[in-house]
C-alpha cells in the first residue's frame, strides 16, 4: 500500500501525524477533515493532504480522514506492527528512564534486557527486568533476539559497546551518548543529542525578538 | 562579528560543529583544515566551508581553522556565553538523568531548582539540589530567575505546567512530554519527542536494505 519512494521530509513528520491521530482516537474522533487536523498541528492544510496522499486514497473528498484507518497505516509505515527487542546498555537515571516508559511497550518495543558496568546495580529490578552486569552482555545477545541497543552511557563507553553489539550482529542503535556512532551501513543509528536541543533553545532565547528569518 | 541572516539549516547543524571542535581541543588540536573536519564529521568540505563562511573570516587559505576561536565564536552564537538557570518539572528518572547531567551545567545551564507532585519525593536530593514540591513553584519561581524550565513529566501535567509557568515570565521550555506546547508567540520551546525518535528508528529498519531515497 505505502510508497516506497516517501521523502525523508515526510517520514521526519510521520511519528506527528501519528500521535495527533494517537489523541484523536482517545478522543473517541471517527473522522477529521484536513482543514480540523490543520488547525490542531499548525501545519497547513494543503500539506496535510500533500503528506497524506503519499499512501493513497485515505482522505474522501467531503468526509476527510477515516482515523484509525490511518492511524494503522501510518504504523505499518513506521513498522510499528511488530515487536522490537530492545536491550539498554547503562542503568543509570536515563536507562530507567526509557526501561520504566510503559508507553514504548505499548508500541511494540519490549524491554529484554538492562546492563550496567556497575557491580552495585546488578541484579536490581526495573520494571521487572533484572539488571545485568556487561560481562554477561555477549552471553546474552547470542541467546536472544536483540533489535535494538539503547545506549545510555558516556560517550567512550557507547563506542566501545556499539563496537561489541555490531560485531554480535545487532542492526540497530538508540544513541544517548554525546558522541556519533561509527557503524556499518547496514547498521541503522538513532541518535539523541540532548545537548544539540539545549543548545537550540538557548540559541533561540538569544535570538528572540529579533524577527523570523 | 555573527551574521543575523543564517539560515536555520545552518543552525541546526552548530550544534554538531561545537561537538567536534570541543573534542579537537580536548585533544589538544589547535588547528585544522575543512578537508580533515570533514572527514572527520562526514559531512562534504565545501558544506563546512560554505557553512563557516557565514561567520565570516575564522579560516585562512593554507592554515585552516583555528579551533579555539571557531569554537569560542560558535558558543557566542549559539548563546553559550553566558548562564541559564534552568528549573526541572519532575524528578522521576528522566528529571534526576537531566539534573545528574554535569555536562550541561559546564556549558553554562545551572539547575537552580527540581519540583514533583509527589509528596514522597519531597526533600530528597539531586546533585546537591533540593526537590520541592509543586506546590512551592509558584513563589520559587516570584523569587528566582528562571530562564529555562525543563518538563519531564506526562503529557496533562506538561501542559498544566506551562500554563502557570508562562503566567509567571517563563520564556522557554525544553519540553520531553509526549504532546506540543501552545504557548504565547515569545516562548520557546524546544522539544525532545523520544517516541517519534524510536519510531524514526523502527522505520529504518523496515526500511533497511531498500535502498536510500
Amino acid at each position: 500500500m505505502a510508497d516506497n519512494k516517501i521523502s525523508k521530509a515526510v517520514i521526519k513528520r510521520l511519528p506527528r501525524y501519528y500521535r495527533y491521530l494517537g489523541e484523536l482516537l482517545e478522543m473517541g474522533v471517527q473522522r477529521i477533515s484536513s482543514e480540523e487536523l490543520s488547525k490542531k498541528m499548525k501545519v497547513t492544510a494543503s500539506q496535510i493532504r500533500q503528506d497524506l496522499n503519499h499512501f493513497g486514497g485515505f482522505g474522501q473528498q467531503g468526509y476527510g480522514y477515516n482515523v484509525e484507518y490511518l492511524y494503522e497505516e501510518i504504523a505499518k509505515i513506521l513498522g510499528l506492527d511488530r515487536i522490537y527487542n530492545v536491550i539498554i546498555i547503562g542503568a543509570g537515571n536515563l536507562g530507567r528512564a526509557i526501561a520504566n516508559y510503559a508507553n514504548f511497550e505499548k508500541r511494540g518495543f519490549k524491554v529484554i534486557g538492562i546492563f550496567d558496568i556497575n557491580e552495585d546495580l546488578k541484579g536490581g529490578m526495573v520494571r521487572g527486568i533484572k539488571v545485568c552486569h556487561m560481562s554477561e552482555l555477549e552471553d546474552f545477545v547470542k541467546d536472544n533476539v536483540v533489535d535494538i541497543a539503547a545506549l545510555t552511557i558516556p560517550k567512550t563507553e557507547a563506542v566501545k559497546a556499539a563496537e561489541v553489539l555490531v560485531e554480535l550482529g545487532v542492526k540497530a542503535f538508540w544513541n544517548f551518548a554525546h558522541t556519533d556512532l561509527n557503524v556499518p551501513a547496514d547498521v541503522m543509528v538513532e541518535s539523541v543529542h540532548l545537548s544539540e536541543s539545549l543548545m537550540r533553545l538557548s540559541y533561540n532565547l538569544k535570538n528572540a525578538g529579533k524577527g523570523d528569518e
